[in-house]
């Protein structure tokens, strides 16, 4: 959709805005195609209002970002950054007359060093492309959001994203050493540093991520790579109940462990994973964990991590005997979603983490909630972080339902935060957990995180709508 | 030095100051003695300017904090926050007639949760302390700074303290999950969590990290804890040029490997450590390396860095025969730093932190400059982090040397930023570095720092004249 396919601007405000974009970007970078512009509207969120953006904006150098920002704080006119828009909670939905201000077209990885252990990238590389490039290198970049595949660095970086391999490795802040970030008016400015340590002045590298695009927009960055472990081997282990599971998964975590996974799929999740893929999970079970190790002898820690899951009263525990084997659970895992969004059409995913010795209490309040309400509640878990996605399940044509399903969400929001919890693990706050940031902060945390807002984004341009 | 033996305070203003802090705070708590405030000006650092503090604050309870700044702002006193003083840039320096704002009486262990793998701090809990009270549980905390058994988590968050760890456990900012902070004005603030992951909002959290008492008062800690790993072996290798050891770090780093220390003295501290303690270290080498791993078979894991030692040229490889060789080696390095103080009297360390592939680079420059200004300075390095130490050791008494001291130690940071470095890996900014953090910065990126600082310190009194 290039400019010469544009339809004419609709007044002189976007007429005004067009021309000034199009004095620093080429006419193939900038479209305002209702068909196309549409297709920018909105993440994968469910629930989350968005609007109609003025033009999309598809940049390719850090000069351009520059000027669609000048530009942006010339005319006050809102900006939301992208990346892949697989974001769960509405953080990358446009606004009505905004410049969706889309990264995915500087995809350039343009360094890796096997010696100072970093890759520096542009932000729409995509997660799947740099994993495998530095794995060319013998290297390993951890965080494995479920997007994987199509999500970008610089969305992952905006969202702060986790993964299954978060018990182990951390999460993505955890690997974003330094960043080169276009401000609000159009000035870049360079945070953090390539070297293993630095603590020069205030970390605004960490500030920025997970900051959703309300700071600044992310043109670079340096993220730190470890070496390549070994493949890691799975054990699946069944339970008679969730709460029996999640004493499996204390044991494990308070025995010195370090598993490079630790996940739970509920009765609901399990045959809704059947249902889809036929793969034969054990019906019958109330709560399967799996287990991964990817040490030097994963056969001896997955003996040990049975052991105290037998220890926790699971009737069945099944190592899988090669990372073939291993690789299936793992994708029976993977399909959970998706397999929970058959069963009725529509969910929301939650993103509760509490600390992991609640983690039976947490599962305990969805399944009570999930009966208050009359609705299909899945739980899949990255159980060793204590990190919950409840899935609820409905009809979003029943208005009933679509409401008992909202009310449900939040119900299970409170419940995180009364077990000492976070209302989101790794998906971000966006515009679908606003009201419930600020019940998670407090007034004088949101006073001054709102603050710091200011700083970055004076005339309120950057992502507006989002967190606060 | 209780206050019933204060001597009268100097003039109004403080007694002001006195009798409204005395308001909130037992008599015990506040001290004006001259003899006891001067015991409190300044912490470790060379060359770096202190005041006398107007009276020296050490309260017991969070309270009892908020109590004090609430007086500070309301009489526009600065508050300058200190741990155990052992810091190295001067950051915990006092100003005239500020309070000294002493954490070190807040120390108690408020939880350790092995399920969980946290521990829950107040900000006067000597390291070291932590880390046996953690032990017992089978935990182990990370961050070791040389001065692990006398300095405080407060003061570690406070500069974000590294360590031999790092190279494989990261530093104290990759523990802090969660704080509990005094604002400026008194208000209390929680920020992160007590969850392993959560992404609510901008990382407040990790913006305190390393704010040198900048951004608030930090009374209270949410620390992550690892799993206790198997003692540590280690193997010294001997090189024939520091370079050709940077050789070898770099051969160890690329080629996968996860030591849990990698260390490197170049020879004047080599001798100066034999000078000091009679330990008998290799007197001929140009640079000895340390590397230790604590994996589950770490004879192999040094088997494999022996090799990759002698490729590098190494003449000399020796593993430690057990555990206690490898403390006798670990305290060799140790000692590195007051072997050197012995040399000449006085010693300023540097602390400049260069991406690892120009650590070879970074050593031969030290050496040039310890040329050009006729000086000795000895390098200790955390070498797996690039993280170098290079001390420039003078005599005090003669001005002539003095400055040349100062001098050589500023063309050392500049060498480490033109190497792609940073002025501080692991020291902080403090009043030491300020203009060079500027440097470093960039005219943008301190813009930015200081309207943070403005954020929580609109009124100039946390801790003024440090950082910037």
């Amino acid at each position: 959709m290039i400019m010469s396919r544009i339809e004419a601007p609709s007044d002189d405000v976007t007429g005004n805005l067009l021309d000034r974009l199009l004095t620093g970007l080429p006419a193939e970078a900038v479209h305002t195609d209702p068909d196309v512009t549409a297709s920018y509207a909105h993440d994968m969120a469910s629930f989350c209002p968005a609007g109609a953006p003025a033009v999309v904006v598809l940049p390719r150098t850090v000069e351009q970002v520059q000027h669609v920002m000048r530009v942006a704080t010339e005319l006050r006119v809102p900006v939301v950054p992208q990346g892949a828009r697989t974001g769960l909670s509405g953080g990358a939905n446009a606004s009505d007359g905004c410049i969706v201000l889309s990264l995915t077209r500087m995809d350039r990885i343009l360094d890796i060093s096997p010696v100072d252990r970093v890759a520096v990238v542009e932000p729409g590389v995509v997660n799947a492309a740099l994993s495998r490039a530095v794995g060319e290198h013998g290297l390993y970049y951890p965080p494995d959001p479920s997007s994987w595949e199509t999500c970008t660095i610089g969305g992952n970086i905006g969202t702060a994203s986790g993964g299954l391999c978060c018990v182990k490795y951390g999460v993505t802040a955890e690997y974003v050493l330094g960043l080169d970030v276009v401000l609000a008016d159009g000035r870049l400015m360079s945070t953090g540093r390539r070297t293993a340590k630095g603590v020069a002045g205030y970390d605004l590298t960490r500030l920025f991520v997970g900051s959703e695009g309300s700071l600044g927009i992310v043109v670079r960055a340096v993220l730190a790579l470890r070496p390549q472990p070994p493949r890691q081997l799975v054990l699946a282990a069944e339970f008679a109940s969730a709460g029996a599971a999640c004493d499996a998964v204390c044991r494990v975590m308070a025995g010195g462990h370090t598993p490079s996974l630790l996940e739970l799929m509920d009765r609901t999740t399990v045959r809704a994973v059947n249902e889809l893929t036929r793969m034969g999970l054990p019906e019958a079970t109330e709560a399967l964990l799996l287990c991964a190790f990817d040490t030097p002898d994963p056969a001896a820690d997955l003996a040990a991590v049975g052991a105290l899951c037998g220890a926790a009263g699971a009737p069945q525990v099944v190592p899988a005997e090669d990372t073939a084997e291993s690789e299936l659970l793992l994708q029976a895992r993977r399909s959970s979603l998706v397999a929970l969004e058959a069963v009725t059409g529509t969910t929301m995913i939650d993103d509760v983490c509490v600390p992991r010795s609640r983690l039976g209490d947490m599962l305990e309040g969805v399944e009570r909630i999930a009966g208050k309400y009359g609705l299909t509640i899945g739980v899949v878990a990255h159980a060793g972080d204590g990190n919950t996605h409840p899935t609820v399940c409905f009809d979003a044509q029943d208005p009933g339902e679509a409401r008992r399903a909202r009310e449900s969400f939040d119900e299970i929001m409170a419940l995180g935060l009364e077990l000492g919890g976070t209302i989101t693990g790794e998906h971000g706050v966006g515009v679908l957990k606003k009201e419930w940031l600020a019940r998670e902060l407090g007034p004088v945390g949101l006073e001054m995180q709102r603050a710091v807002k200011d700083v970055f984004d004076p005339l309120g341009i950057l992502n507006p709508g989002k967190l606060f």
